[in-house]
């Protein structure tokens, strides 16, 4: 038997919660912590000028501290991040940057962050490593540009400002200088890819990174078009629980409960509500204020019973689109091939999201295999792939033989799923959980994507076939026909130009044309005969199938 | 171009964090929920037995709620959990169970919670979902039992008390009843599991689980040897960064850095200390106090570069031990044969840790194919398998082939880490993360556990084989006899009994046979020439494998 101890209680701030637990945030050693530092602030400055229909333009620094501290594999590096985004109003600066659970992101709407924390960590991390304080740089009417130097008081959650000086701007923007012990050796080739997946998916932005070694690395913008920006929206009906309904009551103005409804509800009309409070015992005419707690519980538990209610709908997310997207496939993959598939909106515990698959199929750049690129809110997630729903989807729900595309062929897969909350497992935003709605989302865009691949591989094979065909043509047509005038004894030979012109490659690209079955074009002439071409060609091969299944 | 929006900023408190991102503490769904909420309160109730020493008896009860709400799959239930513990005092009873962030966890020390907040978000989730206030009970002088009617003030993160009793008590101890929205259906099979498993570990609590349908699960003590309570410990010079530092620098009265370095440090005496003052550049003598900002960062890289502290040790550390844990399995699994793998004490980051491994094998209970049950400071963990060090282990590390295990032999392989920070990668505690310094001994321990699994298998094959020939023996020998008394003439038999008594299958399991070969045995007598067995039986399975080799 073990002696008594007496057990003390204490209460953490929540800089001190994460402090004590920065795995959880991304910050579980010095490579994934400079990773996660610099991630967090192009995030929040991509965020910021997004919001503002703001063209951005991202410039980070890593350099090494010009002390140099060193410890084993750890190098204290100065970050320096800077945005021309709308900037911040010096009111807000020093809490917007010095407290856990203080920030613009605690809303319904979509953006890059999520839990409002990821500079304060990064500074929080800086500060626990290398003890130098954050320089915080913003211009917020374009005039005036406000400077801090600031710690963390990291027991009372709050800034410490140790220094606040005014210079005048030449426009609006927010820039950030920390500096912090990381692995730069580690985190290099993953702080570069997570640039050139930014880049990827943020076509219309101009971004520079530039490393420890003075290397550049510059995504030029390739289209100023901004996709919209996400506008803040109303909570759906099946994601309301007590709490939310309680403080809605406490709000309200409202005289009644189907204006209750149709003000505070996401796509409640008038007639939606009047059905619903029928369907839940409730007279419209009912003040939301005289609800009692019973009838608070009794109003959540109908509203998730309820089915019909309107799907969530978009208009307040903001994916990327198939222009933006396939601008930033082009523009960092160069394929051979490229498919696009945009789902339709869907919705989870009333949280909408759509779904949008690219494919990129060859080129230089893409090995051989199949490659991931994940994203969420326009966040490449580099880390635990294998725990991502669209690993889930890609690895054990697609039958690849289906779609025969050839072993090792070179495809790159880019799954982007936006939401008002993307349902990260973890504060460090690595993956997304299997919530069925949006397993079945993405299963379907991959396979739409698959099946384009599909069409233009076969589609390729026959015109590789037909190249061949044109070249033995073009090798011995005119044989053919010096031949043929030897033997007529014509002092000119046929035109056989016109014969091959006849058979040129483009030709064969007819739109429209459906997986034609390599054999099924073997005889021109008879394809010529009907049209449209394609119609043709299935139907020969289906005889072809026919006879085939006959015989085996 | 879109509209520039108008940006807005807000703090939220602890509790309204985890309110809108209840996924990351393992609330994600009714079924998912209403498991979490059991086991945080279970995990509470133990630790609090074990802190003091005290035989737990801990009974949990699941009820339908009276009025009984339903929506969807959704039921509402009453929760009622009750222990033996040593109480919480009054004063400390509301915010202990109605505030985020406040808790009696927060020390470096082993303990089942680890975030100190599951209990409170079990009670947050009751709230949101049904409305009910949580009525806890608890009395810590044995005489009074303080009973509370309770809310949370989400916004506020703070307890709300709507009524306080005194009634007299008959010991020490808490209960906490709760009214939740949760899905037994698909919670029950893994409630179930937990309590099996938390049992394995637990085999000195007596632990009671009551469902909706009143069946009754109880798990009764086999053994009242408790392992040692965990006890706190300082912090190890590897696990302290610039803030640790300057927080210890703060509270200090120390005259000098040696003092102030082995009063504050763990494992670190006096040579220890002047000897790093010198590595690290500072006098003996200098008051803590002194030490400028860019000292402590300077100590600070010195401590994480200096490679002569002692490892971490282990006596803060409660490890089940190989005893509990057998008795544990034994009654939980009945296995046919069971081995257990205790490694000597690790560390990493500063935090030491200890792995327990325990293999099970045959026995009704433990199906064909080999079953993971991990464990992190006792608690079972049940989700996200795949994700966990233990499962990497296992599935990509281990050479199954080498071990000689038949497939789908009926294995359960029982993984237990301890240690004053486990490394979950989420505040649900789902799984392990793989920390290089983890993966090695859990890797070292399978190792072993597999080698004891390989040796009985092997002898268990050769048993077999002997009690076969036994039973041959057994028919022929007295034939042989009659026919041979026939043929001689005699009246009586040879006494065959004792021939066959010799050949008895408890002779050949003597102690110390190492992997005999089956037919290394063939030829009893030959062994029975030499001693020890074990040596005889090796050399002349070397021979056969020289012979083998060289055929081949």
């Amino acid at each position: 038997m073990v002696a008594a101890q007496k057990v003390t209680y204490s209460e953490i701030s929540p800089s001190e919660f994460f402090y004590r637990n920065r795995d959880l945030a991304g910050f579980s050693n010095p490579s994934r912590a400079l990773y996660t530092s610099v991630r967090e602030l192009v995030e929040n400055s991509l965020d910021a000028c997004e919001q503002e229909g703001i063209l951005p333009e991202v410039s980070v620094k890593i350099e090494t501290a010009p002390e140099g501290a060193k410890a084993g594999d750890q190098v204290a590096y100065v970050i320096t991040i800077k945005d021309n985004g709308p900037g911040i109003e010096a009111k807000y600066l020093p809490n917007a940057f010095g407290r856990v659970f203080y920030g613009s992101k605690y809303r319904l709407k979509q953006s890059r962050g999520m839990f409002g924390m990821g500079g304060t960590m990064a500074i929080l991390y800086a500060q626990i490593t290398t003890n130098k304080p954050v320089t915080i740089a913003s211009s917020f009417d374009g005039k005036t540009n406000h400077i801090l130097d600031m710690l963390i008081d990291i027991q009372e959650n709050k800034p410490v400002i140790l220094k606040h000086d005014t210079k005048p701007a030449t426009g609006t923007g927010t820039s950030v200088q920390l500096t912090l012990m990381g692995d730069f050796l580690r985190a290099g080739p993953k702080i570069t890819e997570y640039f050139k997946q930014t880049a990827l998916v943020t076509p219309y932005g101009n971004i520079t990174l530039m490393d420890p070694d003075s290397n550049v690395l510059t995504f030029q913008r390739t289209t100023s078009t901004m996709p919209d920006a996400p506008s803040e929206t109303l909570p759906h009906p099946y994601g309301i629980d007590v709490e939310a309904l309680r403080r809605l009551i406490k709000q309200t103005q409202d005289p009644n409960l189907v204006k209750f409804m149709t003000n505070n509800f996401h796509r409640v009309g008038e007639r939606t509500a009047v059905k619903f409070l029928k369907f839940a015992g409730f007279t419209s005419s009912e003040k939301p204020k005289n609800l009692s707690n019973e009838d608070a519980v009794k109003f959540v538990n109908a509203l998730h019973q309820y089915d019909e209610f309107l799907a969530p709908d978009a208009s307040c997310l903001s994916p990327l689109g198939e222009e933006i997207m396939e601008a930033g496939i082009m523009k960092e993959l160069a394929p051979e091939f490229v498919a696009m598939c945009v789902r339709p909106p869907s919705a989870y515990s009333g949280f909408p999201f759509i779904v949008e698959v690219g494919l990129a199929y060859g080129g230089k750049s893409i090995q051989p295999g199949i490659k991931l690129l994940r994203f969420a809110n326009r966040i490449p997630l580099l880390y635990d792939e294998a725990n991502d729903v669209s690993f889930k989807v890609i690895n054990e729900e697609i039958d690849w033989r289906r779609y025969k595309v050839p072993q090792d062929a070179p495809i790159a897969i880019i799954t982007h799923v936006c939401s008002t909350k993307a349902p990260y497992k973890t504060v460090g935003k690595e993956y997304l959980a299997d919530r069925p709605e949006l397993e079945r989302e993405l299963k379907n865009a991959v396979r739409e994507v698959l099946r384009k691949l599909s069409t233009f591989v076969s589609h390729k094979g026959s015109m590789e076939f037909q190249k061949k065909r044109f070249n033995i043509y073009a090798k011995y047509l005119p044989l053919i026909a010096r031949f043929s005038m030897e033997l007529s004894g014509n002092r000119k030979a046929p035109d056989y130009n016109k014969l091959l012109k006849s058979q040129t490659v483009q030709d064969l690209v007819a739109e429209g044309a459906e997986e034609p079955p390599t054999e099924a074009r073997a005889n021109p002439i008879e394809e010529k005969e009907t049209t449209p071409t394609s119609q043709k060609v299935k139907h020969n091969g289906q005889e072809r199938l026919e006879k085939y299944s006959d015989s085996s």
